[in-house]
C-alpha cells in the first residue's frame, strides 16, 4: 500500500516536475502574508519570543553540553540554547537510519519531504521572525524569502531528484532473442541507494533558502543530512530540523535522518566534521576562501558550494530611465546588498547614456542614482522595511572602511529604526572608480557597497565585465540597452561567462531575485558556485543505482 | 528547419530513452556478423589490412610529427603511423569549434551524433579486425563489444545526455500574478552550456566499449572531445575519430570538435594533458593508480574514472552444478580474464558446496573446475576464439609470477594460435589460497588469474566479499545459492557494497557482460569506478545551464 504521505502529495509532485519543465511562474506555497491567517503575523512572532531565554527542545544522540549565542542584528541578544551534539554520534545515527529510509523508495521519501515543507509552510511566520532576528532581514523579506520561497527551492531539489530517481524502473524484464533457442530471460531489480551521509554547512543571511536545496537533495536520494547552521543564524534552521525530525517520526522512519550541528563562531567545528570519511556530501554557501577550501580538502566528499563573487551591470542605454532609475535603486537597498545576487559593480562610459530624454552624463548619472536612493531612504520606517539591518559586525566594519576605496558618490548613513534603536540599519554606500582600479571594485565586498565603474565605450564595459565574471565570479549580470547588438553582445557574454543575464530590469523584477521552477539559481560555469540550484547535476550524483539480476525460469 | 541528421535519427533517439526507461533488451545495431553481408568479414579484413604499413589519414591541427608502433598480440607490428598534434593546438581548435556546436541545440547534437554511430555501425567489421589486432581479442568478441554493444554504449550516452538536456526548455513565459495589477510577464531563454574541452583516456583493452560513452556524453551536451588512445590500441578509435570528424563536417559542423592525440609509452603525454587548465573533462578506464592520480591531480576537470578492482564470486549452493562449472570456466576462459568485470575470487566454505547430486567438496570443486576449464580450452583451434591473445606482456608476465601465490589448481598453459604462431596464447590459471592469504587473492591481478579461497562459511564468504569490495572495489558480484536467506543476504550485501550482483547465472548469461540499454556498468559507489555507464550523473554534469530573461511589454 503506498504510504500516506506519498498519497497525499502524489499530485503536488507531478505538478512541480511540469513547472520545471515548462518554466513559467509556479509556487504552491503563497507569498501573502494574508493567506496565512488573520493573526498569523502575531502568532509567529509570540511563538518566535516563546523560544527566546529558553532551552530549544531537540532529542539528538550524543548531547554533549548546551550551546548558541545568537544576537539580533536589531540589537538584543537571544538567549536560545540548542542542544551541542558530537558530530560522530549523529553520523552514526545517521548512517543507522539509512537503510530503512532507502528501502522505501523514491516515492516514499519524496512524498515524506513533501509533507516536512508542507508543515515548514504552515510555520512560516515563526520561521520569518527567526530569520528577522538571525539575518536582518526585513519582514516582508524574511517571510516571503524564509518562508514560502525558500520552501519552493526545497520542493524544486525534492520533485528533481524524484524524476531522475523515478527514471529508472524499480525492476525490469530482460529478454534477448536467441534465434530458434528458447530466449534469455532475467529479471532485474534497481535500487537507488545514497551516498552516505550529507552535511548543510548553511549561511548567515539566507539560512532557510540557500540550505533547504541542498537538505532535500541529499534526503530524498536516501541520504542522512547534518544541519551545520551559521553560530549567527541557527534558529530558523533548529525550528527547521526539528519540524523534520517530526514528521520522519510520524512517517515511521527514524528521526535521525535529519539533525542539527550547532557550533559558536569561537569554537568552529565544521573544518572537522567537514573531513570525517563518513561525510560523503557537503553542501555549503558562504565565503569564496572557506568554500575553496572545502573544494580542495573534503576529498571523500562531493562538495557543492556556493561562494559568491562580484555581480556586475552594464548600462549603454534606456527606453525608461525612471524606471532603470527607481529598479537599480531598490536592488541596491533591498536587504543592505547582503544578497549573493546583489550587483556590485555597474559599468558606465565616460559618456553617458542615452534615455529617451536625451543623453545622461556620467557624473549625471551618479548623481541620479544617489538621488534615487536617497529617495528610498528618507524616511526611516519605510526605509528599514527594505533595508533590514546589517547581519554581521564583520560587514558593518567593512562597509565603514570601504569609503576610500574610491570617490563617494553617496555615502553610507546610519538610519534608527523605530522600534529598535540599536539595530545595524546603514544605507548603501555608493562609489565611484575608473575602470583601471580594480583593486577596488573587482574584489568582493558583501554589503551595501557599490562601484559605478566608469568605462570608454560599452564594448569595453562588456569586455570587463566578462573578465570579472570569470575571474571571480557571478551570479547575476545585468544589462541596459536599448540598442540590440549590445543586447546581443551581453547575451553571447554571458554564455561565454557562465552566467545568467537579465535584460532591461525597469520594472517590478529585480536582478537579486530568483523564483524557484523557473530561474536557475547560480550555472556552476563560474567561480561563484561550482553547482546551480537546482538543475539536474545537482542532484543526480547524490545517489547511485545498484542492480541485481537472475534468470527467470 | 530541423537538421536533416536529427530527422533521420529522431524516432531512433526516442526509443533509446524509451529502452533506457523500460531497461529490458533493447539494440539497433546487430551483433550477428551475418546481418552485416556476406562478405563483410571479409572486407573488413582487407580494410584492415589497408591500414597496416601505411599512413593514417588525419587532417587535424598542429601537427608535430608521425608515431605510433602498436603491435598485435597475435604476434606482428602493425605499421600504421598516425599524425602527431600538439595538445595545445587540439585544445584551441576545439574551443573554437565549440560555440556553434553549442548553438545547435541538443536536438542536433544528439542528431549528428547517432548519424556519427550509424556510421561507426558500418564500419563494425573494419574495426573489429582493428580491435583484435590491437587488444588481442578474439574475433566475435572484438566484433560484438568493440563494434555493435560498444556502439549501444555510445547511443545510451547520447539518449541519456539528450533526455537530460531536454527536460529544459528552450524558453519559457513567466507571468506572475500581481492581484488587480497587471502580471508580472518575463520571457526566459535557458541555453545549454558545454563544460569546456574533454579529454577521453582510453585502455588497451576495450578501447571502443570504454571510450564511447564518455566521448558521446561529452559531445553531445556540447563539448569538444580530445581522444587519447591507449598506445598500444589507438587503430580502433583512429577509425572512429576519422569517422566522427566526417560526419561532423557534412553536417556542417568544424570536425575539430573531435580530435585524436597519440602518444608512445616511451613518452607519454595524458599527464601533461590532463592538467592543462582548458581540460574540463576527463574520461579515463584503466589501472587504478593512474586513474587515482587523474582525480586527485586534475582538479581543474570533472573526471570520471573506471580503475577495476577485485570482482567476488560467493558459491554456497546450486540446482545445476554443471552449468555453474560451464558458465564459471567459460567466464574465466573468456578473453583471458582481461576484462574489467572478469570475476578474481571464487569463495567457497571449506566443506564445499550442495548440488543435486549431493554434496562436492572444496578439492572436488577446485578439480572440478579445474577439468572443466580444461575441455574448453583442450582444442587450442576453438579455445582461441574465446581466449584470444594476451594484450601486453606486462600482463603475460604477472601471469607467468602468479604461480607462486597459492596452491596450483590448475597451471596456465601457452596455447598455439593455428594461423598466428607468435601470439601470446595462454589458460587460465586456477589457484587455490586460504581466506588468511589475502595479500595474494585481494589485490588486483589484472589478467587470467583467479583464486578459489576457502572460508569457513557462506556467511564468512559474504562478509569477506563485502570487505574486499569496499576496500579494492569490484564491478561485479555474483553468488550461487539455492538458500533464499543466503540470497537475500548477498542482496543486502551488494547495496551496501555499491556493486552490481549476479544470481545464480548457470545459462548463457556471464557475470562479465553487461548489456547496454539494461545494466548498469559499474555503480560510482566502490572504488572500482567513480562513475556508472551510463547513468544520469555520467551525463547532467557535462552541461551547464545559462538563462535570460526580460520584460515582455
Amino acid at each position: 500500500m503506498a504510504h500516506p504521505m506519498f498519497v497525499k502529495h502524489q499530485d503536488l509532485l507531478a505538478s512541480a516536475v511540469h513547472a520545471l519543465e515548462s518554466r513559467g511562474y509556479w509556487s504552491p506555497y503563497a507569498e501573502s502574508p494574508k493567506a496565512y491567517g488573520e493573526n498569523a503575523i502575531e502568532e509567529g512572532s509570540k511563538a518566535f519570543v516563546a523560544y527566546q531565554d529558553a532551552q530549544f527542545y531537540l532529542d539528538q544522540p550524543g548531547v554533549v553540553g548546551r550551546g548558541g549565542g545568537e544576537v539580533s542584528p536589531y540589537g538584543f541578544p537571544l538567549n536560545v540554547s540548542y542542544p551541542k551534539c558530537s558530530p560522530d554520534a549523529l553520523i552514526a545515527a545517521g548512517k543507522a537510519a539509512m537503510p530503512a529510509w532507502m528501502k522505501a523508495g523514491p516515492d516514499v521519501r519524496a512524498g515524506v519531504c513533501a509533507e516536512i515543507l508542507a508543515r515548514f509552510n504552515a510555520h512560516s511566520m515563526e520561521i520569518a521572525h527567526a530569520v528577522i532576528h538571525t539575518t536582518g532581514q526585513a519582514f516582508m523579506m524574511a517571510f516571503q524569502a524564509g518562508g514560502p520561497h525558500a520552501q519552493d527551492r526545497g520542493l524544486e531539489a525534492v520533485a528533481l531528484a524524484w524524476r531522475e530517481m523515478k527514471q529508472i524502473p524499480y525492476h525490469a524484464v530482460w529478454e534477448k532473442p536467441q534465434g530458434k533457442a528458447p530466449p534469455l530471460r532475467m529479471e532485474k531489480r534497481y535500487t537507488v541507494v545514497p551516498r552516505g551521509v550529507a552535511l548543510v554547512v548553511a549561511c548567515s543571511t539566507f539560512p532557510t533558502w540557500n540550505g533547504y536545496p541542498g537538505l532535500f537533495a541529499s534526503l530524498v536520494t536516501g541520504n542522512a543530512v547534518i544541519v551545520k547552521p551559521h553560530p549567527s543564524a541557527i534558529l530558523p534552521l533548529a525550528i527547521s530540523v526539528a519540524i523534520a525530525r517530526q514528521t520522519l517520526k510520524e512517517a515511521g522512519f527514524d528521526p535521525n535522518l535529519v539533525s542539527l550541528l550547532v557550533d559558536t563562531a569561537e569554537a568552529p567545528i565544521t573544518k572537522d566534521v567537514a573531513l570525517k570519511p563518513d561525510i560523503r556530501l557537503i553542501d555549503y554557501t558562504g565565503g569564496p576562501d572557506f568554500g575553496q577550501w572545502l573544494e580542495d580538502s573534503a576529498r571523500q566528499a562531493l562538495v557543492f558550494s556556493e561562494k559568491a563573487g562580484v555581480n556586475c551591470i552594464v548600462i549603454d542605454s534606456t527606453d525608461n530611465y525612471a524606471g532603470l532609475l527607481r529598479n537599480l535603486s531598490f536592488t541596491l537597498c533591498l536587504y543592505s546588498g547582503q544578497m549573493c545576487t546583489t550587483p556590485q559593480t555597474l559599468f558606465l562610459p565616460q559618456d553617458g547614456l542615452l534615455t529617451p530624454e536625451g543623453p545622461v552624463g556620467f557624473d549625471q548619472f551618479c548623481r541620479d542614482l544617489a538621488n534615487s536612493i536617497g529617495k528610498f531612504v528618507e524616511d526611516p520606517g519605510r526605509a528599514v522595511e527594505v533595508l533590514g539591518a546589517i547581519q554581521s559586525t564583520a560587514t558593518l566594519d567593512r562597509l565603514l572602511g570601504a569609503e576610500s576605496l574610491g570617490e563617494v558618490i553617496r555615502p553610507s548613513a546610519a538610519l534608527v529604526h523605530p522600534l529598535w534603536p540599536e539595530a545595524r540599519i546603514r544605507t548603501p554606500l555608493l562609489l565611484k572608480a575608473p575602470v583601471a582600479d580594480s583593486e577596488a571594485w573587482m574584489e568582493e565586498r558583501f554589503g551595501p557597497i557599490s562601484f559605478v565603474v566608469q568605462t570608454v565605450t560599452t564594448a569595453e564595459s562588456i569586455a570587463v565585465a566578462e573578465r570579472t565574471i570569470r575571474e571571480k565570479g557571478a551570479i547575476t549580470f545585468s544589462v541596459y540597452s536599448t540598442n540590440d547588438n549590445v543586447l546581443e553582445l551581453a547575451e553571447e557574454t554571458s554564455l561565454r561567462a557562465g552566467v545568467a543575464l537579465s535584460i532591461n530590469l525597469t520594472g517590478g523584477v529585480f536582478v537579486n531575485q530568483s523564483a524557484g521552477f523557473s530561474d536557475f539559481h547560480a550555472t556552476g560555469a563560474n567561480p561563484a558556485a561550482n553547482a546551480s540550484l537546482t538543475d539536474a547535476a545537482f542532484v543526480a550524483s547524490r545517489f547511485f543505482v545498484v542492480q541485481s539480476r537472475r534468470h527467470i525460469p
